[in-house]
């Protein structure tokens, strides 16, 4: 099923990010670093979809680079697909750049893989299947 | 109820964003002109979200200079919201700065308010209500 699965948004402090969507009233996970991403994260759910506030804990990870750059905001938006591996193989016969050519399996055995922003509006997307 | 009602991306031609998300399998509008917002756009739906594909019609519009300065990507993120009017006397008393003061009323009744990007982790966020 299509969905939109997460925006991922790259904040320089998760307490005042969760503090700004609890005052919307959407209810906001405790904050849990993940040392594999180097970030601090919260998650907002927000119907079928989460917002995900990362937080970078070292200034060479992905995020703070990202925020060093752009300043905070949007990192990249998730869209869940029902068919990765078909989406994956129609994009690349039609010259879409994906940021990686392989479907990666990450934490929780999800399935995803990255399309690069020249090739979707300037937005980094990832797709998960689902 | 809350959802993510929809995502805002300004792109420099619909028409390479729309060929784009169809190759995802989604179903995308057709193309639209709106004189009073100064774009063409078309609407990808997405489980109950939608994509907004803006493209600029004049240079000075809001999707042009948003362009100019920043690149392609996304301009901003709506979130529908149960009840505006306390939604936003909460935000306002916690010192949340907004676009506008006001509450406005757009095309087909919808009441909406935009937080200020200092406000919400650098994310220009639109506040729906439904």
């Amino acid at each position: 099923m299509f969905k939109i699965d997460h925006l991922g948004i790259a904040v320089k402090s998760v307490a005042t990010a969760k503090a700004f969507y609890e005052k919307l009233g959407l209810l906001v996970s405790a904050e849990e670093v993940v040392p594999a991403e180097q970030v601090n994260l919260v998650m907002a759910v927000v119907g079928e979809s989460r917002l995900e506030l990362l937080e970078p804990t070292t200034e060479d990870s992905t995020i703070a680079k990202f925020i060093a750059k752009r300043g905070e905001g949007l990192h990249h938006v998730a869209l869940q697909v029902p068919d990765l591996a078909s989406a994956v193989a129609r994009l690349k016969n039609d010259g879409v750049r994906l940021v990686s050519d392989e479907v990666k399996i990450g934490a929780g055995g999800h399935r995803y893989v990255f399309v690069h922003p020249s090739s979707a509006g300037g937005v980094l997307i990832e797709l998960v299947e689902g």
